[in-house]
């Protein structure tokens, strides 16, 4: 097992959410690798010491993260060389990358970062590309010390480069196996009734987690001498897409929004997109995949319905009989937007994101999304309960799903 | 002291990143409750044990997240019975409300919730009337475990409502005051040089945040017999406010988004942005404000340099001089946005948010962000490190600084 040590005050008074802990949490796990326990500690000696203490008796692995910056307040090093006793030596190898690390900023080496290339004896430093502290791997008693940086753009390299691959080097008598299968666009009540059979199984074991719209499940198989876990899990595996084969649409790291975008890339098609509730998120969140400008003509978020009627053509008598937020003007400005900004696929979105604005035939969270291409339509309806900013995210998520699902349908015919 | 545990097996696997920690440390720092350490463990009854033995051990109060739900997995109430040796009893009161909640939604309670319903002796219950589970506070030799549910939506309302008040109640001998100034637009080694001789006080000690463009100091002071902490804050706040006056922009919860929006609330005027390389996310920012449809007209993704031309009337011309990414398309832009959405400020932005489509005269992360009202036009130019996301948020908040910069100004003249 490993343990994880995150350190800082700011993490204690909320002022920095620690997102380190979960990061390393989700990465040694696809790995294979279980955390026992995330410890988050102030920046007090005797705090990292004692979280240090408990997690070198539980677990084999103990990771710190944080604590190596140049100032007074930050105290990794000393509290392992103090719990080791192992003072501190210099490394003059560091000292001299940290002379050019500055020197190709064309500053000097303020004296405070000489305290960055303090090091325990023994062990090995992990390069750091991006800023001035050194990780460490400090081997004692069979167990493993492990410090990082606190910054994530320092600590997520050097782990995924440096650390690790030694820790999958380490021979793991309790590795698990483990696959996470994605599904989307069904019912947890359904989801149960369908992996009933296979929820009783113990090897591998499902566990299912909601995220958002979608439903992930994880397969966890431990080797036990008789049955191959990757044999297990394969098996698990298939009988998992085969129930599920209408909503799953992806595993690991593959995301909806990936499969949509290569689904557009592999028919050469392009999309634009009219949003009035969600107020650009579904523009945000299409531009935050790189290379999106090959199928992304752009957006309008016609947030006032004169927008509607003057840049997306949405009949104003519409507007009148069916009222802004209706199936009819989703579809309108899903048309509109295809129509003007000359792509393929529109997209459609009006709803009422509240907390204002709600009435008794329309209230807050009911949304309306649209999508067109060629003589393709659909709109969905719609109805979500939550906070201003659920509603808008809730709501680009169905259109994701709504765009997969006909994309789908597409190439099943 | 106050210690935080959060449970769930999730948490460990990094399927869930654990959203209750943070709000927690924050909201008690902020009413001068410090957290002394914050936990996470999974659904093991002896791993929840020794995590609120060491929170009794060291801190006055142990917070519990998690483990309240009606499955098997859910083992709060069973770790605390045990480490108190006080066995679990039925609260008839609570049978009554699950039954009277599954009633209201048309169901009947399924066995498997009952177990909600087992309370500790002694304990004072928490309603929950956003789920099935109570929370409890449990006084234990003058110190106090308090279980809350893992749901954020069920343990905030939960929390602010009966926790948070009950934890004020006591009388806390190291109670700290604080407060949290936040300034936008400076350095961090321009503020180092400015704070110098209050960094060096150490009652109100000052703690300095960057967040994203902001810097956030947080203010401490203590009371120590001869001098009142509140007022101790004031004095400090005051030297704060003057010496970065150019700066400041609100305090606490106070936001810069909230700013510009009151400003152009109280000066009756409407915005429109028209958006290339943030691909959407100003205006999502804009629209995550309840209310925001009274200034906000609504806003363009032109993506794609044809929709540029066609929908906002930049010249061709320009766009082949200039090259698109440049001040003056971006100043093209927020007057092309202003004019056909009849708006009183156009902001326009066009950039290169990479990772790839970057040259040497116009590398990855240059933006150019212009705000545009009657007269008044102002166009930055930016130049950001770091992923495509950070690119896009960064230039966000640099839009945010620029209106409220230029709102400020023209307050002032």
């Amino acid at each position: 097992m490993i343990d994880l040590i995150c350190i800082g005050n700011e993490l204690l008074t909320g002022l920095v959410e620690d997102l380190n802990g979960g990061y390393l949490a989700r990465r040694l796990w696809a790995r294979g690798m279980p955390v026992r326990k995330k410890a988050v500690v102030g920046d007090r000696q005797e705090e990292i010491a004692a979280a240090l203490e408990e997690a070198l008796e539980k677990s084999r692995v103990a990771i710190c993260c944080g604590g190596l910056g140049p100032t007074e307040d930050d105290l990794t090093r000393e509290a392992v060389a103090a719990l080791l006793n192992r003072p501190l030596v210099q490394d003059e190898g560091w000292v001299e990358k940290l002379e050019a690390f500055f020197g190709e900023r064309g500053m000097s080496m303020p004296a405070s970062n000489l305290k960055q290339a303090l090091v325990i004896p023994g062990a090995r430093l992990l390069d750091n590309p991006y800023g001035t502290a050194p990780g460490m791997i400090i081997p004692w008693n069979s167990r493993y010390i492990c410090l990082l940086p606190g910054p994530p753009l320092e600590m997520q390299p050097m782990f995924e480069r440096e650390l690790l691959p030694f820790l999958e080097g380490l021979d793991w008598a309790e590795k698990v196996q483990t696959r996470l299968l994605k599904c989307v666009g069904l019912g947890e009540s359904f989801l149960d009734e369908q992996l009933k059979s296979l929820r009783e199984w113990d090897n591998p074991s499902l566990c299912l987690v909601s995220s958002g719209l979608e439903v992930h499940i994880q397969l966890c198989a431990t080797g036990d001498g008789r049955r191959d876990p990757q044999q297990l899990l394969e098996e698990g595996a298939a009988l998992i897409k085969k129930a599920l084969k209408d909503f799953y649409f992806g595993e690991g790291e593959e995301t909806l929004e990936e499969k949509v975008a290569e689904a557009l890339l592999k028919r050469g098609e392009t999309i634009a997109v009219a949003e009035s509730c969600t107020g650009g998120l579904m523009a945000d969140s299409i531009t935050d995949r790189p290379g999106s400008s090959r199928y992304f003509k752009g957006g309008m978020v016609a947030y006032d319905p004169a927008v509607k009627i003057a840049l997306l053509g949405v009949p104003e008598a519409l507007i009148e009989t069916e009222g802004v937020v209706s199936e009819a003007v989703a579809l309108e400005m899903a048309r509109g937007v295809r129509d003007r900004l000359q792509s393929d696929w529109g997209i459609g979105i009006t709803g009422i994101a509240g907390p204002g604005g709600g009435t008794k035939e329309k209230p807050v969270g009911l949304v309306y999304v649209a999508a067109v291409n060629g003589p393709g339509e659909e709109c969905w309806q719609l109805l979500w309960n939550g906070s201003r900013r659920m509603v808008k995210s809730r709501t680009v998520q169905a259109a994701w799903v709504l765009l997969w699902r006909m994309m789908r349908e597409d190439a099943d015919s």
